[in-house]
């Protein structure tokens, strides 16, 4: 195999085959391969694309870059979820437990927050004691007694798409669909599931800015799955504002407990609702995604969710009298509202930017190695369409810092259109690719 | 100035300011950008392209990667040639010294042979003694003392180039007519030339096979050359079959010297011809192409052009007598035909065979490591159109290792096409891009 043949035919818009493609990824995995010979290709893939075909072989072969997790030996249906990432997404959280709670498996690996979107990792750190740092083998312990786990990527997990992950955020080939839809895939296909729901972001706080963007990267992630022999759905939701009332990591699990205990805010309640109906469904615990609802409906009802999520927290070291009392999670020393400078309806919410006023404050990551406040964060008073007064609160901001709040505020300020007109919003769950 | 804004602009089709090419080649250059950035870029140039405008930074800016050599104190225009790269072609060697007797300095920066190309410093080097190293004052004081110099690249000429082509090399990323202008353009304009000839190969010994691709390949270097302030002609010549009769380094010098005694094989003659008109317009030194040329037949006819070769050659170190007794010349311990297997006429000849055929008997290089054999090569019989019966020499092979005659055989078999009908001929010369 001459490895400048792989990168002229994907540069002169061939297919490259199966064989070519994983002696490409393994070369490079272990090194043979330099740096300077991948970027070339993803740059050449990244303007003359992949096909289904040849995206499935890049898939497989990052997945079997590194190790697979094999959870046959457990009862039961492994399913996951996976969200491409927004502001206030903190559904993993209430989700995998309430899900758990019916017997289906959730082996859920995790990312941190770069940039504007959150990671469920910093959020589930903000309990106090919380590991997300199980070796596999308490993992799969894990999976077996509790049914659900939250963990961070190790180093042997799809270790090509780490490595392909680090050099294509520094050579302009991120926002390929078929590199972030293999990327994506490589990491969950290796969580050793049967079903696999997509929760696909769309909007202003969404890397997918259009329905027709997220849909394809929607399809596409479908298709991978689908050829990798694991039931996969896709969920087409909104992210033009912040999901819930909290924006920030200990905040956002105060919220999640809200909506284990019914008391959380409808929109989020809802899409654990949505996701978790899927989830029973491919678990093969429930016919039919309306009966789906209602069980999770019930197990929030009833506090299984809340009870599984106790179990979960305190098999990963974390305190589970969070649930019962949440000042027991850090609490950020001082607040300030930010108002609204004129009356009217909020008309649009850049909800990057809210995102980022959150890094601004310490909640999230400019830069990977960024260290992060868990305290911080937004409460959010007035969503999309709602009416406000002239100085009347949109949001309370929580903060350690007061030299951060200026650059907060900014992007606050630049984040939100108050306007004469209620405006339109975008259904939450926008469509569904099976 | 962020390396990835850069890369992602070119990506998707944009645009590159002069300063953004600059920063990235410099950057490149020092180090401090690394290999897998500027892979990522020249991918996203191969497929994307360079303008006029870019074309001409990105010149620019490899040339200022170093030093430009000053020649501003010697008297005359000083003019080169370049070709781009064919089987047989030595019209350098004969062409300078013609050109250099006429008072037009020539300071001549050449290559050496890779792939099925011959190099020019490789035939020189046949001559004993002949020293292409030059250091540049040795250099500037030949240009002044004899008015003709032929050495090789220094670290110190466009060491971006360098540093550019051996990444394209093996990135896949050399045959883009962008990235070949600027690499061939960077090197020739270093040598502080006003005027410039380029050969522009077209045929099956060329790197561009139509007539199409070489048109805008030399159309490209014209404009490349004129942004520069440097008059620029583009020649685009045929290269269906090997030039001349000589293939190999030494006998390549010996057809040379028969070209300055006007002895040589009408084509080369005629292309020194063409070549030489050409450089002395470009010079001031003649009115028209016309002139030109008759200039050049004086001075095979009187002598003046072999006389200035053996400057040249004295100078360099070389042993000047080679022009009077070719036997001083290496030579090859044995010989063997290269027969026709059918009576008919030669109606194809895959040049760029030929070429690899000479890299198989160990006159030409495969990887540029390799060590060369001067002595070997072809002297060519039966050009295109030639009539040959059936065990007829269509080449006489000069060689010193049996074993490798095989493979040698094997292509140049592949190479010849004898046919019923006498074949079309492209004209020597196609035409002239000024």
């Amino acid at each position: 195999m001459l490895v400048t043949e792989i990168i002229r035919k994907k540069r002169d818009g061939k297919r490259l085959d199966a064989d070519e493609i994983k002696a490409f990824i393994e070369g490079y995995t272990k090194g043979e391969i330099p740096d300077y010979q991948m970027s070339a290709l993803l740059m050449a893939v990244f303007l003359r694309g992949l096909d289904d075909e040849e995206l499935s072989a890049w898939t497989q072969a990052m997945l079997g870059s590194g190790r697979v997790i094999d959870l046959s030996h457990i009862k039961g249906q492994k399913v996951d979820k996976h969200s491409t990432g927004g502001v206030g997404d903190k559904i993993s959280i209430p989700l995998a437990p309430v899900v758990a709670s019916f017997g289906v498996k959730v082996p859920m690996i995790s990312g941190r927050g770069l940039g504007h979107t959150g990671g469920t990792l910093d959020k589930l750190e903000s309990i106090p004691g919380f590991d997300v740092r199980l070796s596999p083998e308490r993992f799969v312990e894990a999976i077996e007694k509790v049914g659900v786990a939250m963990i961070g990527q190790t180093e042997d997990l799809a270790p090509a798409d780490k490595k392909i992950y680090a050099l294509r955020d520094s050579t302009a080939t991120v926002e390929s669909i078929p590199l972030i839809s293999a990327s994506i895939m490589s990491k969950k296909l290796c969580e050793g599931i049967q079903g696999l729901v997509l929760d696909v972001k769309v909007g202003s706080g969404a890397f997918m800015k259009t329905v027709r963007q997220a849909e394809k990267l929607a399809k596409t992630m479908v298709g991978i799955g689908k050829s990798a022999g694991v039931k996969t759905v896709a969920v087409l939701t909104c992210m033009d504002e912040p999901l819930g009332w909290a924006v920030g990591n200990a905040l956002e699990i105060e919220e999640s407990i809200e909506i284990l205990k019914g008391t959380g805010p409808k929109d989020t309640t809802a899409l654990v609702e949505e996701l978790g109906a899927w989830m029973l469904v491919l678990g093969g615990v429930s016919r039919s995604k309306e009966e789906g609802k209602s069980m999770v409906r019930n197990a929030i009802k009833d506090g299984r969710g809340l009870s599984k999520f106790k179990e979960m927290v305190a098999f990963q070291g974390g305190d589970p009298l969070v649930a019962d009392d949440i000042s027991r999670l850090p609490k950020a020393k001082h607040s300030h509202d930010f108002c609204a400078s004129r009356a009217g309806f909020v008309s649009k919410i850049d909800c990057e930017k809210v995102g980022l006023a959150l890094c601004a404050l310490g909640g999230g990551r400019k830069k990977k190695e960024d260290e992060i406040d868990p305290s911080v964060g937004f409460r959010v008073h007035k969503k999309l369409g709602a009416h406000c007064d002239e100085g009347e609160p949109l949001m309370t901001i929580y903060y350690n810092d007061k030299e951060k709040l200026e650059e907060c505020f900014a992007l606050l300020r630049e984040s939100y259109v108050i306007g004469e007109k209620k405006p339109r919003k975008k259904p939450l769950v926008i469509g569904v690719i099976e």
